[in-house]
This record gives C-alpha cells, sequence and structure tokens, in this order.
C-alpha cells in the first residue's frame, strides 16, 4: 500500500458521479474513478477534475488503485445495473471493502443486497443522495443506511462533502440495512407533494385570481421571505421569471403540462399501504402527474364534461385569495411532512431501525430538493419528543395549523366553486380533519361490514368486550 | 365410474364453503364436500342439506367419490392454505380435472399456480365470489378466470347456482389466468370506496344538518327508490333502523367508529400504482379506514387541533344539504366506478386478457356486494363502445354529472367549511375536474424538474420535437 493509492472509488461517471467525483476530489481525496467511456474522464479533466482523480476504464485497474479497505461509490441506474456491478466487483473485492450504493434502489433490494454480501464478509451500504447536479457537486443531503462499522470508514468523506446547514453536516447513519434507502424514498414522496402543493398555488393564481407568470413570481419571492421559504419556492421563482428566447413569453408557459416520473414516488404510497400508514397527500401528487399525462384525453374530455359556467370571484376573494393560498400551502405543506415522517417511523419500528426523526429533519436543512425553513421547528419538535406520534400536534405546529386553517378552508372552497382541481389541497385537510375528528362515521361502516359479510364489530360503550355480531334484519 | 359418483365437489367448509355446497345441492347436483371438522357436515345437516350431499373427513374419499373430469371448488383462506391444499390435492387428481380457488387470491398467485397445474395436465381456475353469505347461499355472482375448457366443464353448475338479473345469469368467464381474481379484487375496491361514500353522506346527515338516525334511514329509503338505489344503500336503511336490544337507541350509534379491512383494496391501490391508472377515490376510502382505526390517537388530537368554530348552515343550506348530498353520492358513485372499469381494461391490456367491461356491469347487477342500478346504464355504455377511455364520457352519464355537479361542489363546500371530512367525495371531484380539464399546472412541475434535476420537458407549441432541456437560471 503505497500513498499512491486512491483514498476513495467513485463508479458510475454519469451526471451524477462525475459531480459526487469532482466534490470528493475538492476536499482533498485522491479518487479513483470507473466507467465504461473513457472520454467521459475528459470531460471531467474540462469542468477541473484536479490530478488527484484518476480515471480507469477497467474495473480490475480502478479497485487495484484503492486502498484498503476500498471505499467505493456505486452511482448507476437502480434495479438491474447494481446487481450486474455488484457481480462483477465482487471477485475483485476484499474482507472489509465498503461499497455505497447511491442510487435510489428500492430498500428491499438492499436489505437483501447486504445481507448477501454479509456473508461474504464484504460491506453494502443503501446510500440516499439529495440535491440534483448541483447538490452532488458542492453539497448534497446524503442519507446512508448499513452496518455502523462501514459507516465509520465513510464518514470522513462524507461529512465532508454533504451540505452544511446551521444546524451542521447534511449526513448521519441513518441505520441498518435499507434505512437509508428507505428515507431517501419517503423524501422524493415528500418533494412530488410538495411540488404539487406548488402546482396547485400556482393554477389558482393563474386561472383563479388571473396572475401571469411574472406576478405569480413576484409574490411568491416574497413568500420565500418567510415561513414558506423552501428551495422549491426558489426555484419556482426562477421558473417563472425565465423567458422564453423564441417567442418572449415566460417560458413555464410554453411547457407541455405532462409531468414525467420515476419509481420513488409510487414506492413510497405502495409501502405506506402495507405499514399502515396514510399518506393520501403523496398519493394524491402521484395521482395528479398520472392524469397530466393523459393529455389528449383531457383535452378531448373538456369537450363533453361540463365545469362550472360563470362563476366569479367575490371582492373579498378577490382581494384575500392570495393569502388564502399561502396559509393552505404551508398547513398542506406540514400535513405532507407529518405523513411521511410518520411513515418512516412505521418502517423504522417494523423493520427495527431506530431511526431518529429529528436526526432526518437536521440532514434534509440543507442540500436537498425538499429543503425548507419548516425543517427547523420540525427537527426542534422530534428533538423534544421523538416518539410523536404525528408531526401535526408538535407544540410549535399545532397552533400554526389552526391559524392557517381558515385560509385553507377557503381555499379549498373557491377552488372546489371555480372547477379548478387541487386534489393535495384538500385530501390534505381531509387528513387534518379526520385526525382531529374524536368522531368519525366509520361505526355505519363497520355496521354495514357485519350486516352483509359478519365481520363484526366493537360496542361503543364496552369496546373491551371484543368483537360481536348482530343480526341486522 | 357409477351414477352414485358425486358431481361436483367443495372443499373446505367454512360459512362460505357451506352456503356454495347447499347452493349445488339445490340445483340436483350430487354433490360432495371436504372438511377437516366432519362436526360441519352435521350442522349442514341441519341447515337442511338433501341426502345427495354427503360429507368426507379424508381427502382421499372426498376426491375418489367425485366423477371424472373432478370440478373441485377450493373455499379456504387465501394464501398459504390454498398451496397447501393444492399440494395435498395435487396427487390425488387425474389429468383433465378442474379445481376453483373461491378465495380473494392475489391474481399474480393465480397467475403462477395456474401455470403450474398447467403443466401438470391439471385445470386451475381462480374464481371470483361475490355477495357474502346470503349471496353465496341463494345466488352470488360470480368472475370465474382461467382456462376456457376448464370453464366449459364448470359452466353449468356456476350458471345454476350464480344470481339472475333482468340481464342474465351472473357469471361469465371473465378471461384466462388472474382475470377473475382481478376483477374481484377491483370490485371489492368500489365497494371500499362506495361504503366511504355513505359513510360521508350519513356524516353529513348527521352531523352537518343535525339527522338522528331513523331521519337519515328514512331519506336513504327514499334516494334508494330513484336512480341511486343500491344494494348498499339498500342495507344502510337496515342498519340504520336497527335498535340496540340493550339501550333502545339506535344500534349504529353504539357501533365503534374503526373500520377493519381485509387485503382486497390495499391490493387493488398498489396495482393501480403499477399500471399508472389513478383510483384516488378507491385509495381514500382505504385511508379512511386507516384513519379510523386511530381512535385513540383521534380523541387526543380532538383536543390539541383547532376546527372551525361557530359555522352554521344558512337557511338555503339547510334547506338543499341533502338534496345536493344525494347528486354528490351519485357522481362520486360514477367516479368510483369510472376508476375501477378503466384499472381493469388496463389489466385486461397488460395481460391480454381480453376482458368485457360491459360483461362484468351484466353480471354485477345481482348477486354481489356492488349492485346497484347505476350498472344498467354503465353496461350499456360499454355496449355500445367497448373501448370507452372513461366511464364519464358516456353519452348517458356525462350530462348526469353535469346535472350533479353543482350539488357535488356544494356538498364539499359546506363539509369544507364545517370541518366534516369528505375525503371520498372531494377527492373525486379532483379527478373529474382534473380529467375535464385541457390545462393543469403541470407545466410547472415539468419545469420545476427540469429546472433542479435536468429531467427535460417537450414544448407545447411543437411536443413532436422531443424532450428539450432549458437553463433555468
Amino acid at each position: 500500500m503505497t500513498t499512491a493509492h486512491a483514498q476513495f472509488g467513485v463508479a458510475g461517471m454519469g451526471v451524477m458521479g462525475q459531480s459526487l467525483a469532482l466534490n470528493v476530489a475538492d476536499h482533498g481525496y485522491r479518487v479513483a474513478v470507473w466507467d465504461r467511456h473513457p472520454e467521459r474522464f475528459d470531460e471531467m479533466r474540462q469542468k477541473g477534475a484536479p490530478e488527484s482523480l484518476k480515471g480507469h476504464a477497467r474495473l480490475e485497474d480502478f479497485v487495484a488503485a484503492l486502498e484498503r479497505p476500498r471505499r467505493i461509490m456505486l452511482m448507476v441506474t437502480a434495479g438491474a445495473a447494481v446487481d450486474s456491478m455488484m457481480e462483477k466487483l465482487e471477485p475483485l473485492l476484499q474482507p472489509g471493502d465498503v461499497m455505497l450504493d447511491c442510487g435510489n434502489s428500492w430498500f428491499q433490494d438492499t436489505r437483501k443486497r447486504e445481507e448477501a454480501w454479509k456473508q461474504k464478509g464484504l460491506h453494502f451500504m443503501g446510500v440516499g443522495v439529495s440535491g440534483g447536479e448541483e447538490g452532488a457537486r458542492y453539497g448534497p443531503s446524503i442519507m446512508p443506511g448499513g452496518p455502523a462499522e462501514a459507516y465509520a470508514l465513510v464518514r470522513p468523506v462524507l461529512e465532508a462533502i454533504a451540505a452544511k446547514s446551521e444546524a451542521g453536516m447534511c449526513v448521519t447513519h441513518v441505520g441498518p440495512d435499507g434505512a437509508g434507502h428507505f428515507v431517501k424514498m419517503v423524501h422524493n414522496g415528500i418533494e412530488y407533494a410538495d411540488m404539487q402543493l406548488l402546482a396547485e398555488t400556482y393554477d389558482l393564481l393563474r386561472r383563479g385570481l388571473g396572475l401571469p407568470a411574472e406576478q405569480v413570481a413576484d409574490l411568491f419571492a416574497k413568500w420565500n421571505e418567510g415561513i414558506a421559504e423552501s428551495f422549491l419556492l426558489e426555484t419556482t421563482v426562477k421558473v417563472l421569471r425565465k423567458k422564453d428566447a423564441e417567442t418572449g413569453k415566460p417560458l413555464v408557459d410554453m411547457v407541455l403540462d405532462k409531468a414525467g416520473q420515476k419509481g420513488t414516488g409510487k414506492w413510497t404510497v405502495q409501502v405506506s399501504l402495507d405499514l399502515g400508514v396514510p399518506v393520501p397527500s403523496i398519493a394524491g401528487a402521484l395521482d395528479a402527474r398520472n392524469l397530466s399525462s393523459m393529455k389528449d384525453e383531457r383535452v378531448a374530455a373538456s369537450r363533453v364534461l361540463q365545469g362550472p359556467g360563470g362563476e366569479n370571484l367575490s371582492a373579498d376573494e378577490k382581494a384575500n385569495l392570495a393569502a388564502w393560498v399561502h396559509d393552505a400551502l404551508y398547513a398542506a405543506r406540514v400535513v405532507t411532512y407529518a405523513q411521511g415522517m410518520r411513515l418512516i417511523q412505521a418502517a423504522s419500528n417494523e423493520y427495527k431501525w431506530n431511526v431518529s426523526l429529528a436526526e432526518m429533519a437536521r440532514i434534509w436543512r440543507a442540500g436537498c430538493i425538499i429543503r425548507a425553513k419548516l425543517l427547523t421547528p420540525l427537527r426542534e419538535a422530534f428533538e423534544k419528543k421523538p416518539d410523536l406520534s404525528n408531526l401535526m400536534l408538535a407544540d410549535s405546529l399545532a397552533p400554526v395549523l389552526g391559524k392557517m386553517a381558515p385560509g385553507w378552508r377557503r381555499t379549498v372552497g373557491v377552488a372546489t366553486r371555480l372547477g379548478i382541481p387541487v386534489p393535495v389541497f384538500s385530501t390534505s385537510l381531509a387528513y387534518f380533519d379526520s385526525y382531529r375528528s374524536a368522531e368519525l362515521p366509520q361505526n355505519l361502516t363497520q355496521a354495514q361490514r357485519d350486516a352483509f359479510g359478519a365481520h363484526t364489530y366493537q360496542r361503543r360503550d364496552k369496546p373491551e368486550a371484543g368483537f360481536v355480531h348482530s343480526d341486522w334484519s
């Protein structure tokens, strides 16, 4: 082992891989990178890669170039490519080496992979990385899951490259096996919902209030100086202000209204059903993207299905809608985080990960896509009460929800009347109203189930007596 | 082979198995039944089982008693019990014998089981059976999937025992492999949503309008004479009229508001995400049951989270809310069916099942839990246009939705203001409003995705030019 050995390896020089490798090199580490396309190494030189970063087109050379225990970050597309790389790397590695899968892998795959490599004496970690290209290059939020002894080996590097906030470095050991990828998946689910809330806000201001993109941008810029501050809101301001070079119009107006998606949002909702944790705000955002993609059908349906005609805003509504929508945005964002945090809590209990929700809020405070001012009270709430059953109940947030609820209700009311769909504003409000209802009408549901299917029910006056059946005829 | 051989076998004498076996025997078939608890055969005698129905406690005797090709209905709990029975039965069967799994099995399991048995020359069918104990005994709706040649062998028996409506026998060959169980799963998903809509209706009339159970029953009884007629509405009337023997109060008021669930609703939502078909009304109903089960948390939250105080109904609202809710119930039910039918259509395309949606509507017209007057226009719509992309667009339903939408909007508006959660009324309305919107705000979503993740977008003025990326800074 000579000093010439690289201290850290990154395999897969796509946009994210290059950015992460350059980030590691920036922090004084000798970095070996691998890619099957060696021209990417030239690309990286042009981006300013130092001499201490060396490219290898053969995996054998890449692995041989690394000091032991080897630390290899894998940045390839989740799925089969990860298995294929693991198969190729495994015979080249030695006991104690650490592999970090930094893609958006399904956490159950990560659990299996870690277990399989453990049998061979190798460390496998599933690592969530958020922040896009910019974040990866200059400071992402990093969510590593896997063996604690493996984390100890990679910790200095991850702490060096991670984003920093006033609450420290945006990386922590999330927990064993799939914990890191699970948390990243939920992060993305929250991102879906937060983006949908911004889309609904924009739609109400545009179609409801009739504001052009520039004025919406001005309003959002003002909001971004207050409690609603977030990276996504800031990004929205930039997006709304961008002009189209061809037409001179706002570029956003030239973008087709069909939103794509990858797998993490879908997985979040699917696993939430297995864990029995409702995440309707995330599910609603996913549905909204799916519905948006049916553009041709929507255009055809708009000629057949009748909307409300001639509905106008009252003077009160015209004057106040923007303020109400601001409150709806903030309140529904709290609800979205509440659902996401609870889902992490449920998985942590199910898989015995012991995830600290306060730490998750802390490492999301900078670098990642969902970073927002809200994460500070959120972190404090879970620091104060780590087993808080629902974020909405936090001492610092419950009164804010109470204050924002009237505007939120008015927002949903106006949108409903105008026929402007606000699926996530309204489903978030239904979640809030259901959760704060001591009484819900599911006594009828349970009675019906007993009436036609003999599914039995509990009596309200003696639930401890267990389940009984009645003849309802 | 003598005439003494039984013509049909039923294995598993739980409530549903007994009812189905007695139903088959009623239609003149010699029936052999199996159960490991022979005391159940005495139970069945007391229920009037004829001499032509014979019980066997040993599987060998049961199989030997059947004429060939054997036709065996399996009525055990979905999951491991089905595999265990298949393992025990397989060595006793001969090529050409037919097994019908009549439980709520996961359709992917059914696909695998059918394929595995085909290799052995045996027929396996996944059969959905709906109608509860009553339906199984006197006429269920039956949804058989599997090989056409196997269906031909069991068809006379299934047609004999199925419910009958004015449109014929409530059984048809749904399609190959998992088609029958898939359709039954979606049937149950629709059932979840329809029950939740009734719960929301009841809640608005009870908490919003202040009506006692008896008056809600009177109103529902009147509605059940019109277009909203359905088995579940009729059941609700019975449920609401039932008095508690102990207190003399309406029994429904004594039922604890925690609703249980089994797996089919959850599966419906999970698979809808894989198929990219939004079913928010079904998902919302599932979430509502999950939230209802958090009773202790809700009671605690009701003391912390603030609802709207002092909101009253206006004279107009008091006078009309019941009529509006009626329209909301009907319209949201149409939306629910639209989502379910589209999900079946998507799976039928994906797995090449060639399911006829008109036939599904026909066989649901009697016997099953979701039977309703709505199924007649629904069937006609798909007869007229088998590839109708969305039921809401049907010539006979689109104008009705237009007529009902104002009341539906008022219903959601009032509930939102009062703080009474109506998750499925509102998510159904958002689905309706999204689907009929030629323009949605996902241009912003897609622009955001391009801005922070370089995910690219299509231009509205030249979508055919493909995906482009912009620098949004």
